[in-house]
């Protein structure tokens, strides 16, 4: 009886644990873009947006779009961008209106870290949070031994251009902003001394 | 007949100038990109290659290829990509068999700063040499007041990206140089002291 008892517990706990974690994490479908965009079309309307509906994006959105940002686009895991000496170092997050996600690229899962709306930090304007998403690049200090900055913001830079490229493709809106508190945004997002927030780029659809 | 004499000679000056600034110039054709390759695609294709046949670009690849890599996309003049604060940081230059041109983004004309051929100084293992043509990204370091490296790294990253994407959807290969001499090229050049190429990139038709 104290036997059944306890595997009763333990199962009770396990469907829990389960579903916290569940709770914690989005499951994003396989990306699968349409195939409709031209290259051209999408380099003749890049720009930057910064008004946005409040329409939220779908999962099969954001699976599109952070594939086209930074996905593997080869079996050999290499990217949609290239990195100096085959060393990415940058990781997304992204930030929505009941928390900020990590983006685990193997599973295309996103999972929680905070569940506070950072939204409207990403730019001094508030603008982001009357956006829907907030795409957050992590960076981290530590790759090229410490004196790789600029080789850092360059994949910053190919990942927004692939988010910009994106949005004009697929009519999203967007804007890329240069301006936060990175200790606000490293402390929400529980990051470690050698990471750190180097760009926030704000999407959603047009208004 | 002196008069005339004058004038003959002034003829032949002027008609010589004009020639010698021509030889100088490569008035390149208004960019007229084909219709038809997918963003999704060039996404999927997007791959660092480092071996070029000997085929020359022509004068419209060039064009297109400096557009879609950092031309004016919409009649209030700004670009494919976009930049902090508006600041346009960066220069393209061409770097050819012939010599290093500057590209004037107005007229859409090279204009030969160098005889030179500086092609083989695009990296340090010379596979620029194989390939026809190196762009050469200048950057300007007194833009954002002297504070700004991280924006013209994030600039030069979203050109480069364009180009990747460019060469993916219109069938060359391309890799990027971050491992050069910045000195050699400066005085090739012929910069002033506040400009600094920031990436080079060899472009050409695969093998």
């Amino acid at each position: 009886m104290k036997k059944l008892l306890c595997g009763i517990i333990a199962g009770v706990c396990a469907v829990s644990a389960f579903s916290v974690a569940a709770e914690n994490e989005i499951k994003l479908p396989t990306p699968n873009l349409k195939n409709s965009v031209t290259l051209k079309t999408a380099l003749e309307k890049r720009k930057t947006s910064r008004t946005f509906s409040n329409k939220a994006l779908s999962e099969l959105d954001l699976s599109n779009l952070l594939w086209a940002a930074y996905g593997q686009n080869r079996p050999n895991g290499k990217r949609t961008v290239p990195v100096a000496r085959g060393i990415y170092a940058i990781e997304m997050y992204v930030a929505l209106s009941d928390g900020v996600y990590k983006h685990e690229l193997g599973d295309n899962v996103l999972k929680k870290v905070t569940a506070q709306d950072m939204r409207a930090e990403s730019d001094s304007r508030k603008m982001g949070a009357k956006a829907p998403v907030v795409l957050v690049m992590v960076a981290d200090k530590d790759a090229f031994d410490g004196k790789g900055s600029h080789y850092i913001a360059m994949e910053a830079g190919a990942i927004m251009q692939n988010i910009y490229l994106y949005c004009a493709g697929y009519n999203l809106n967007t804007v890329v902003c240069g301006s936060f508190k990175p200790q606000v945004w490293a402390k929400a997002l529980k990051l470690p001394a050698n990471k750190y927030v180097i760009l926030t780029q704000v999407v959603g659809c047009p208004r």
